[in-house]
């Protein structure tokens, strides 16, 4: 059915395409604006506003029931707050000139056609596959939706695997080693580079890679996976074959997590602005190029406030708030969405990694001057139990000393440091100003130097 | 004996008067900066460089040994760092025309003077004591050097009390409730003002008063003692009473953690001028009116970068900071210290409370305009074992919404959130600055919404 165009009375529907964390955070923002507009949401899986973040904690059964990843259901969008979401629901067409957007239900076939005045467009990611041979054999999986993680949880259930290779050492892949060997699966992680995790310096990545020796997951560096070998051209793998690796890697059960791409398919072929990244490019109103149309989340790109650049930086947090802005926006309100310094933050076993800004690595690949300093430095105070070790990396513009990025990695306390970095990012403070820093000191939190300041000073010397 | 005066040699000898926290480092950093300046260092007790943040945890047993808190011994400086610190030397004169100092070996009572060229005060705080009657009996304690601690600590051990009485419910009168009740002691907290702890607004304190009455800790507000009742004139005291609290309290052990004066006896009495807060004024070079003498640590006032006033705020970490950088300009260095935000933390059983800049109790105090939110919010995704709530309060200018102060009090990784806080006040912050910075987002650490951006957004709707 398309709705005729009445005039004024178009601009009362909103269409969101995706209803997951920036797609439904637009659609409950748009009707908390605006609660005379219509908003119809499609999602092509079964389930709304999940967690994708808790996947790896379902799968590790810390989290016990998949439902619980699920923020608010799809019948309590309908019902309270008059969102009308379609779930099973893939949009397959998008006419930015008609203003005209085609959907499918999976199941039915059917096909639902209706017209937009506003249109957020809420895709999200896709994993990237490698191009892989063998990637359809039934004991290969990736996480992406709900649905993706209730079927490993289901394989790992009903067949106990002893083994399993995980392609890819980004966090994912990392929480997801912790999570299989909760199952006490053996796990061999493959990585095409010779480090742990993108943007992060080496001296961070090895006390990372140590955690993981301890315990007992293995990493294969510089490995160029090659094939999925197993029964037949469908049956489950029994081995992962990477050239310049000795020998045959068998394995139960392969993940593949070697990142997300922005799932812009449907932007591109309705003509909607590609980034460089190949994500949606957006203005801070979250406007794409055509009018009427927003985009938000993993689908799109994001400004990178240290460097002042659009970055493809797919996080769930951004999402939120970056729909939000497409929300607001699309119902008439005023938002803006300034951007992100590339905070991020994992648990591995009993470390804990964050890291904001930019790596050294990343300054050097942008052929950006800069310096940086470790330092390694005690949690607490030296005589209070939990006393742990920080390692704190900063890294920081050589002549004035501005701060670039930071990266931390210890137990006890060491992770959530980083927001204090990512405010420092933000108000675009030097080493000089984070060693000034008023922090909060008592022995059961913090010693009386902690190692921000610690690291500050390190870095100071460095000018 | 009085060395001569040599002219330029004199330029060689600096004297610390008070060896812990900013004595030490002071005379550290003199010796870093300077290696051939002499540096000799008084201190009244026979412990230098203790963390007397610590005490609380001495006398709880969560740190066994005594000299745990210290972080480096007298032998060690003398040793090591060519540092000659005299222990259980009180400094009875100072005389900064002829540039002279006496000291007191308070076991022998022989006298020492020595001449200076530069002059570092670092004598601390003295617990106030209300002028209370009964204050010398044998079971009232206060807290200030390790041997106070160490008597304390003694006392429990030997008598098993089975009461105590905590006149004071600042941060040491909160942890040592914690201390007392590790062995077993009921508590009661005799407290004047109708709230907890000073600097902390009620809708904050309140929750530590939960907190205290959930552990059996009780607490009398409103009440002022009046005299420690006891056998004769000299025996232990056996009750406390108070004006308007009906009949006496009776009780084993009284401790008296009012709060803490500077110590600035010394100074005043050599004519060095004093802060409308009775503590040592300096600049940011921590030096005193008087030429050549500097003064760091709990006597010393400290600029409240917030309101760019001088304060006294007695904390470690502080006293740590301006001793260095006494230390520094002593030596013919150059550095400066800019001050604090009033940054502080404590642990009260399972809580974690922290502060900021300025309460609102305090803005109208000052007679500032401000306003306050306070919110209330999970401290991880909600799905994620050990999600607790975390409540966080702003203070902000109620035109511009420039932030004013912040206080935040939960379990689970809750207090050292203060620290993102503390860069914000530093970096002059509006509640919007801070509803868009970038934090940390994993399930195990935050969730997607993490507590300080909802307070920031509930502040930004009061603008």
């Amino acid at each position: 059915m398309i709705l005729p165009d009445t005039g004024a009375n178009q601009a009362d529907r909103l269409i969101v395409v995706g209803g997951v964390a920036a797609g439904m955070s637009a659609a409950a923002r748009a009707k908390r604006t605006d609660p005379d507009i219509e908003v119809v949401v499609f999602e092509k899986t079964a389930h709304v506003s999940y967690g994708a973040c808790g996947f790896p904690f379902l799968i590790a059964g810390t989290v016990k029931d998949p439902l619980d990843l699920v923020a608010i259901d799809a019948e309590t969008f309908r019902r309270d707050r008059g969102i009308d979401v379609r779930t099973d629901h893939e949009v397959v067409e998008l006419d930015p000139v008609s203003k005209i957007v085609t959907a499918q239900n999976r199941h039915s076939g059917e096909s639902v056609t209706l017209n937009y005045s506003k249109l957020v467009l809420s895709t999200g990611g896709s994993p990237r596959t490698l191009g892989l041979q063998g990637i359809d054999r039934p004991n290969v999986f990736s996480l992406r939706s709900l649905e993706d993680a209730i079927s490993l949880k289901g394989y790992i259930d009903r067949t106990s695997p002893k083994r399993a290779v995980i392609v890819g050492a980004g966090y994912i892949g990392l929480e997801m080693a912790e999570a299989f060997a909760a199952h006490g699966i053996a796990v061999t992680i493959v990585q095409r580079s010779h480090r742990l995790l993108g943007a992060i310096d080496d001296e961070i990545s090895e006390v990372v890679a140590h955690e993981l020796d301890r315990n007992g997951v293995h990493v294969v560096y510089g490995a160029q996976l090659s094939r999925l070998v197993g029964d037949g051209t469908d049956g489950p793998v029994s081995a992962v074959v990477c050239d310049d690796v000795a020998g045959p890697i068998p394995t139960d059960l392969v993940l593949v997590a070697v990142g997300v791409g922005a799932d812009s398919k449907l932007a591109q072929q309705a003509g909607i602005r590609l980034g460089a990244t190949g994500a949606i490019a957006v203005n801070w109103k979250q406007e794409t190029n055509v009018p009427d149309i927003y985009a938000a989340g993993d689908c799109a790109e994001v400004i990178n406030v240290v460097t002042g650049k659009p970055v493809h930086i797919p996080l769930g947090t951004t999402a939120n708030k970056q729909g939000r802005i497409a929300g607001e926006n699309a119902a008439g309100g005023y938002g803006t969405f300034k951007g992100v310094v590339g905070t991020a933050i994992v648990k591995v076993f009993d470390l804990e990694m964050a890291r904001t800004g930019l790596s050294l690595s990343q300054t050097e690949a942008a052929g950006r001057p800069a310096k940086a300093v470790s330092i390694t430095a005690g949690s607490r105070s030296k005589y209070f139990p939990g006393y742990s070790d920080i390692t704190v990396r900063l890294v920081f513009e050589p002549t004035r000393g501005t701060l670039l990025g930071g990266q931390i990695v210890g137990g006890d306390g060491a992770g959530m440091r980083i927001d204090t970095l990512a405010a420092t990012l933000h108000a675009g403070m030097t080493v000089e100003d984070l060693s000034r820093l008023d922090l909060a000191y008592a022995p059961p939190f913090a010693p009386v130097w902690d190692p921000l300041l610690i690291a500050a000073g390190a870095a100071l010397k460095e000018l």
